[in-house]
């Protein structure tokens, strides 16, 4: 059995050879908590051994975070610097490789006004959007993994002693990321073979609709007609693979953001901003959120879809088998990367370029006018269960069962 | 008796009301290294406190600065991030306020070759050199101060346990800094009053040259007509006052460029790029270095002197006595803040525009005619002793005792 030290020595070297898959002369960017320091200290090792030039880090800090939100004068979440906005994209723009670790404390902002982190947000998703784009679209490689921190951990296991919680955390992210895997990276050669079959297969597919039905949702999402699926490995610019998120269960496309109808109701919280928005209800029309409830969090959840028109608007449509490894720990995360991999999910917000055919080529007017919705944010939400049926319309308008009872009912 | 906890709060309090001195509105930029994190959001809520409008902390981490120099291409320490360096300097521009707090591992980088760590220096200097330019004429508020860790702890206190060596620095780090004076932000207006009547008096003086005199040493150091001296606190662009170094006991100005003439030894190692040079003779001629010699370091210190012609003239000329707080504990930290602060001292390279009448508004070609000496780099070196005596000359050739034994002699 490895010990914890060898363990998050794979781990940096999944974030370095699948995450970001790290070519010869890239620079580096790791995103990171500062507590994280032994972990990026690893990747930096394994990122120069794969030949990066450079290895930079943008280093965070909850704690500061929190702290300003709680003293700082409103003026201050209406700034961003943008030379550092900038400096992002242009590094974005020049093949850098980025690797961003997080573990949130989900209750971290819980006692912070709402107005100042949705204007922080706002004011960041405008200051950060043509680096966003970039990453969007595939451009530049990414991936985005969990460090596991003693308030995330404390959250999951409230019952268990903080080292055990955190303990028992680490060991959940080292099985849902293959870590665990005699050859963790041929592991996830695998597994990204496995998600290309689906692909593939929902691709040759081209569903104009799909329908889903279970307790507390009956919704139909029309897709476009160019719509693409994605899942697993993707490609950048220079066409070198690479996996934006560790761990990754889902297959996604994007729908049409004027054709969603019908109710869906979330089964997981959702932890946005620093805060938890639980057991919420969307109606949508003809595209658009036209009402809302929520059991906790209904103040952010309204500042999220005031946030632009697009807010309002699905900008993602993703599968995830309700029998999947992290689904079937049982466990809620209070976090996206885990949450959203344990459950079929939707994303409110912008669409990404790469599900549309053409699409990294369109302008915002063309990728709009084929059906592709555009915000400043693009936030999951999990909406999967163990009753939930999905039936896909065919072109010539057969339907066909693509989930039951939460799982693929594909002939793949 | 304070707890450790209830001290480093106070250090906090320093560096943002006296260090710093933070006012109503400013950007606060910290940096520091990952370790210090504590310490930061002391620093953070202080600043706020004190009507901060935002604080942003550049983080640093040593070990990963030692992995980059073993592993990563020699072209990256050709490369800066202009986008962090513009940053900087429009942040100084636009009444930032700086806090570092730093405590490096004197022999962090003793196995690295020094080509690659002179190479990262000189690429550095250039990159942030409008932004140190706007520190060093004190637009900007600035201060540094110490932070200790593990590594500078064994290295001052070898044959303590690591626990105790952290411990015994951080007391003397408090005990240099009146962190455990009764009201640490008035013994510093009662210290700073001290050091402005030193200054006052050597204004009034105005000395033409300086004659030093100890073991290993006899040198003369010309004083432009226009030098100015300094100590304590200074004056930021929009008047508000700061104290560049906690702690701080020197008075200090600058040399002519051309009038540096005979042999000076350093008394305490110096700690540059990483690496300790130690027991160095530099001889001067018309205010260059044309021979030297060191007992440990002679490559690094070579580098350092070949980085441009300005790198072998003088750029500081600063008196220290020998019987100061700093001095008094007989040790050497391997740090230059503390060091600096416990020996007369000069430094290499620029000169401050600051330490002359009219500087700030000079043109580089304009300061240079008034005497003052320019460089990419600026590094203090300690050649202070319980043995030195210094005597100024005035303007009419009238020779007076300035330090005698390693102590003032002046009638303040």
């Amino acid at each position: 059995m490895s010990t914890f030290a060898q363990k998050l020595e794979k781990y940096a070297t999944l974030a370095v050879r699948v995450g970001a898959n790290v070519q010869q002369g890239q620079t580096v960017v790791v995103t990171a908590p500062v507590a994280a320091a032994e972990l990026v200290r690893l990747v930096a090792v394994k990122a120069y051994e794969a030949g990066a030039k450079n290895v930079m880090v943008e280093w965070n800090d909850e704690e500061l975070t929190r702290i300003k939100y709680k003293m700082a004068p409103m003026e201050a979440f209406h700034e961003f610097p943008m030379w550092k906005a900038q400096g992002l994209q242009e590094l974005a723009e020049n093949d850098a490789a980025f690797i961003q670790f997080y573990g949130p404390n989900p209750d971290l902002l819980k006692d912070v006004d709402p107005e100042r982190v949705s204007t922080a947000n706002k004011t960041s998703s405008i200051a950060l959007k043509g680096y966003r784009s970039q990453l969007m679209a595939h451009r530049a490689s990414w991936t985005l993994m969990a460090y596991a921190t003693p308030e995330w951990a404390s959250k999951i296991f409230p019952d268990f002693s903080p080292e055990a919680a955190l303990d028992a955390l680490w060991e959940r992210i080292f099985e849902a990321t293959r870590v665990n895997a005699d050859d963790p990276v041929e592991a996830w050669k695998e597994h990204n073979a496995r998600l290309a079959r689906t692909v593939s297969y929902l691709n040759d597919k081209r569903y104009k609709q799909l329908v889903y039905e279970a307790s507390g949702t009956s919704l139909t999402v029309d897709l476009p007609e160019k719509h693409l699926w994605l899942g697993g490995a993707k490609e950048n610019a220079k066409d070198a693979p690479f996996n934006p998120n560790l761990p990754t269960e889902e297959v996604f496309t994007m729908p049409r953001h004027d054709g969603v109808n019908g109710v869906v109701r979330s089964t997981k919280p959702l932890n946005y901003g620093g805060q938890l928005i639980e057991g919420f209800c969307l109606t949508f029309k003809d595209g658009k959120v036209v009402d809302f409830s929520a059991d906790k969090g209904y103040e952010m959840l309204k500042r999220l879809l005031d946030t632009d028109e697009g807010a309002r608007k699905l900008g993602e449509v993703a599968l995830v088998p309700h029998e999947s490894p992290i689904s079937n720990t049982n466990l809620i995360f209070y976090n996206t990367l885990f949450d959203e991999n344990a459950s079929s999910h939707f994303a409110l917000g912008q669409a990404y370029p790469v599900n549309l055919d053409g699409g990294t080529e369109m302008k915002e007017e063309e990728f709009s006018r084929h059906g592709a919705n555009s915000s400043l944010v693009h936030v999951d939400f999990m909406i999967g269960s163990a009753d939930m049926n999905i039936d896909g319309i065919t072109q010539d308008g057969v339907r066909e069962p693509v989930f039951r009872s939460g799982n693929w009912a594909l002939p793949v």
